[in-house]
């Protein structure tokens, strides 16, 4: 598989994309190679003597970056040649296998999409995130490639789930379902009463109704489907919600028994990484006809590595295929 | 003042909205009195002998319950003389100033509008809460009374919480935040960026820009503003994210540290009342013409107190002319 990785993308770009992808080299497979996108002269600068990479690390050059509050227009038009674009247009050449990005999402998606194309049948491609709860992992779709989707596109995203959910987690006949502020099926916007009849009358999926996301961490299902805004609200406002969370905590540990602090760092350290969602690698695009795999804005050396290593071995299942087949149906 | 509460209304009524009700009476002023709607026979066993209540508490019988899965439809057609329905004819006939409940919020929304009619210039209500952050309360407005509002609807929460974070919680010159899914003005639905030009537009209002939920336990703003199908999985996701991370802190020192259990336990009792977002009362549904107070559906006997104390407070401050006079602008 040949993986090629945006340098340019993200908070710690360039330096941690370069470095997290040296740390995956000794992880590759014999047929395994990392193509670097962005500015030559700094990613090499990175990368230092040749020794440790040039087997497995390829460079190619992108003289543009697209920033984090460049539109997905910006990305097409006014900076054709940023590293997102280029890496795209190596994947419908054929030259990339996968691509990943912890860059400008908008971007992502709009390049991969216009470049890469969509998979037959698909109407529109969706960010599918999986991340940890104490009952094991939950996947999300779709947390904001489609802020105004139809409803036959989140009828698409419970399908795609579920063949990915099958083959890369290994989640036998997988429960579906829909976030909605109510259980009753007349709850919600005229879209979610639209995607839940859709659910219902399709007999291929399990569907088990309207989840409210009060329940999210305790895994009311295997896959949850919703409208891009609110599963970009629920993704954020988790993490949000969580950091607030261990802070208050630490806060109220400091002021009322300072001596406990140092007994209750290393539970917080164990928790975060139980629940790590690194673990899982980026979030793919589903849809498109190719592999673009999403990370975090965040993601440090470590996360880059779990990503690419994720990717690649996302890669080698074909989910495309079955994708593709199961939409046939 | 005269508040009419739903004793029938919550998950833990008729007992526990009786007995706050009863709580309450030694906090009430002299002129102040409590209607209780529902089960009369019902609620005059709970309330028990007549000398601890008979000169501020009063009983209106209502032969109708609504039901948590009743949809508004039924409230109003179906179940006419629901306790719900009579609140909401007491308050128009100038019986009642204030109505109460914590039970079916579509039904309350729906009764309220219907009877009690809205304010002039009003398009449509919200409901909105206060709770409380690290750096003090927030107010969120709509959290599910418009689940596809238009952007008028919209601009129209952010004056009514402009003029209720001024009056009742003495803040000047409050901060407005869109809630949005990035910072940038191009971010989100046609809706947002619709709002965040009116709001833009409006110099009456100190309009800060799209906050992204990942901040919300920051205090990014003293007002926050967005549809009531995304308000409604914050206000329900913060709730249920809260609990999680506290239950997986739990359980992980039981794991590593069980010793320490007994030293964290009043820890975390000490951070719920610090953040006990009952102690701001119910949440109005701004823009009806009087005053709507709907409680958690979980509210125990402490929370209705609370609650119909922030009702009263709230309901001598006279914020409907404030209202009226701002939309008149």
């Amino acid at each position: 598989m040949r993986i090629a990785v945006d340098a340019m993308g993200g908070d710690y770009a360039p330096v941690e994309i370069v470095e997290g992808a040296l740390e995956t080299v000794k992880h590759l497979n014999a047929d395994d190679s990392i193509i670097l996108v962005g500015d030559e002269v700094r990613i090499l600068e990175i990368l230092g003597e040749s020794s440790r990479w040039q087997n497995n690390i390829s460079v190619v050059h992108a003289p543009e970056v697209i920033e984090m509050h460049d539109s997905p227009v910006d990305s097409l038009r006014k900076k054709p040649k940023n590293s997102i674009a280029i890496m795209a247009k190596l994947a419908k050449e054929g030259e990339a296998d996968i691509v990943l990005s912890a860059g400008n999402t908008g971007a992502c998606v709009a390049s991969c999409q216009m470049r890469m194309r969509l998979l037959p049948e698909v109407q529109r491609p969706g960010i599918m995130v999986t991340f940890p709860t104490l009952a094991g992992p939950i996947i999300l779709c779709d947390v904001g490639a489609n802020v105004t989707p139809k409803a036959s596109h989140l009828h698409q995203y419970g399908l795609m789930c579920d063949v990915y959910a099958r083959e890369v987690l290994g989640t036998q006949n997988p429960t579906l379902g829909l976030i909605n502020i109510g259980e009753e099926e007349s709850k919600g916007t005229g879209l979610a009463k639209e995607v839940n009849q859709l659910f219902r009358a399709d007999k291929s999926l399990n569907f088990i109704g309207n989840i409210e996301p009060r329940e999210l961490l305790n895994k009311p299902a295997d896959i949850l489907v919703c409208d891009g805004f609110a599963g970009n609200i629920i993704l954020k406002l988790t993490e949000g919600i969580a950091e607030a969370v261990f802070k208050f905590i630490g806060n109220e540990v400091a002021l009322q028994k300072p001596e406990l602090l140092p007994q209750f760092a290393p539970i917080v350290e164990q928790i975060y990484k139980k629940h790590d969602y690194s673990e899982y690698g980026g979030a793919p695009l589903l849809g498109v006809d190719g592999i673009c795999i999403i990370c975090h804005g965040n993601s440090d050396r470590r996360t880059i590595k779990n990503a690419i290593l994720a990717a690649l071995k996302h890669g080698r299942l074909n989910i495309n295929e079955k994708i593709v087949a199961r939409l046939a149906r």
